[in-house]
């Protein structure tokens, strides 16, 4: 049997997958009330953050208090901490997957996303998804190789990220301003928050490994407009 | 005389308002390379951002060797959790002003900001400093009331990006797509620097105070669009 300590860390990893598949759905969700303009799938994702807002909090104190008790060292000492960032990637997670709500509240009943990229939205939102739960994942088995996966699924996220780039940048361009705007943050939304599932997933890389798979989160989005304006297909 | 311990808690602080100093420089810096298209100036900012993550780094192996040698409980404890939360938002704050230098880069030999909107970038880039600022004072001087005050130049940022958006949905808007995509990524970048430079007030408050001056982020942008679009001048 476990001991009350060991109880208490399971508990925080029970908390943080719990956040992911949390955030994980809103995204989703999110992702379906903005390119149906449904307005009360969106009031629900805008009212569920409030729950991962939550969590987080209970997790952060049972983690300081665990701290505090137990005074973990070495492996524990590290899972501990690295736990309070995952949940602050999650946390925040949850608020982009709420951005994207918000704005499909904002329109409504308008549609935000016009139809012909109503496709690649829908790959964004998809594959954030995807992203979180893999995360989720890789909180449970501690898969490193699932881990680094992580990051190719990122690569196609930025690849769908210039996709919408091109669209906006086309001279056939013909929505509008407001709608350029918007897309362009919907971008945005999306693209922090497969960084943030990466991330999570390369912090339990460095639980495991010791070693950090470069901590810094990739933020690219000016390479991606340079990829698009100046040569395009390439990384700038 | 203090001991090692003391010190080391100290050095932690030092980091901080070193980060905070860094950071404060580079989005004065970035303001003024995108206004000037200044090329120099903007490779400066970019690759000073490595010495931003470095000393994150640093101070975040300070913090965990200090836990696990030390065990601090109580405020201590306290302080070493906070400063880890601190440290994530300071860096962060340096990647969004790189993403100011990596716009004007990409502009350039351009300007990427259209002459009418030139004074209320400059605006948003001078308040996005004096929050840092104040936001190292106020690490070295754990004034509640001074971290209170950074949330009222939070409004002042809100305000000066509504102006951003009433310029861009104008039916006046010139400056096309392209532009119009710039200075949306543009606001959000200012925008999210001052959160994360009232966010380390926040935590300041929290260790002062104990109390949480809620922890979640304002990322109000949805609304700020809502505010311009719908009734101007009301907070949706």
């Amino acid at each position: 049997m476990r001991d009350a300590y060991h109880e208490e860390l399971d508990s925080i990893g029970d908390g943080l997958v719990e956040m992911a598949r949390l955030v994980g759905s809103a995204i989703g969700r999110a992702t379906t009330a903005i390119l149906d303009a449904d307005l009360k799938l969106a009031e629900h994702v805008i009212e569920g953050d409030q729950k991962v807002d939550q969590l987080q909090h209970d997790l952060e104190a049972l983690a300081i208090a665990l701290l505090a008790r137990q005074q973990p060292v070495a492996t524990d000492l590290r899972i501990v901490v690295t736990s309070l960032r995952m949940s602050a990637d999650l946390e925040r997670s949850g608020d982009l997957a709420q951005h994207v709500a918000k704005l499909a509240r904002l329109r409504y009943p308008e549609r935000a996303v016009p139809s012909d990229l109503h496709a690649t939205i829908l790959e964004m939102g998809q594959l954030a998804q995807r992203l979180m739960a893999k995360a989720a994942e890789v909180i449970i088995t501690k898969d490193v190789d699932l881990a680094l996966q992580l990051e190719q699924d990122d690569d196609e996220m930025d690849l769908l990220h210039r996709t919408l780039f091109q669209h906006l940048m086309d001279d056939r361009w013909k929505h509008g301003i407001e709608t350029a705007v918007d897309v362009t943050l919907l971008g945005r939304y999306y693209e922090r928050y497969a960084d943030h599932a990466v991330s999570v997933a390369k912090r339990v890389v460095y639980l495991v490994t010791g070693e950090h798979a470069d901590e810094i989160q990739p933020d690219v989005q000016p390479d991606i407009q340079a990829g698009v304006q100046a040569v395009p297909g390439t990384d700038a």
